[in-house]
């Protein structure tokens, strides 16, 4: 079982790391074999490495994250609904998405699935 | 890949018949193998006897059942935000809940997991 302050926490550092473009920060949330899932349904991501390589270039485009109701803490796990808006060069985008975080024993994110798909951008 | 029309029937449909107590049809939307996770970290329930069993219990105290944001459909899964409004007797509660459905090449739904916790249940 996670504790929700925790849980809370990694989520609020995540929104704010996507914001300040901090991905060496996003990397440390994770444990070291982690796989990132985003969006589901797409080739999934495991090891530092790759999600370095990943949030490198995912967060570059974000100007703001916020949560857009309660996180769900369940067993070892978290989904929660967000929001990001994010500028492409040509005009900005938002983008509705809901992200499930698993913790490991040490607190680590040991997988994470983003659910998102064409419905939920809107420009 | 399910269509997001697809995957919002069948989110629609579970959706009102927790409001309307039809336990048999929400049934009708898994398929007889399906796995039901709720909440998530508990006892995986799986086929249709026991999801059945499960859906007669769980449908009677519900009053009220509403999405709170955007579907997401992302790959053959669909996650959802949304809030029940239960009537125990002694009052009711609401529950903010995310539901994650996965569907099979016929559209059924075989695994379906519920994300909520102490802390979305509100007196």
């Amino acid at each position: 079982m996670i504790e929700h302050q925790k849980a809370l926490k990694a989520v609020n550092t995540y929104l704010s790391c996507l914001v300040n473009s901090d991905y060496q920060m996003i990397v440390s949330l994770y444990s070291s074999d982690a796989t990132v899932e985003d969006p589901v349904g797409s080739d999934i991501l495991r090891g530092s490495d790759a999600i370095k390589e990943f949030y490198e270039h995912a967060v570059t485009a974000v100007t703001e994250a916020r949560l857009t109701g309660d996180i769900r803490v369940s067993g070892d796990e978290v989904a929660f609904p967000f929001e990001i808006t994010a500028d492409l060069g040509s005009g900005s985008i938002k983008i509705q998405i809901i992200d499930i975080f698993r913790f490991d024993g040490e607190g680590k994110v040991d997988s994470m699935r983003a659910f998102w798909g064409q419905s939920n951008i809107q420009k």
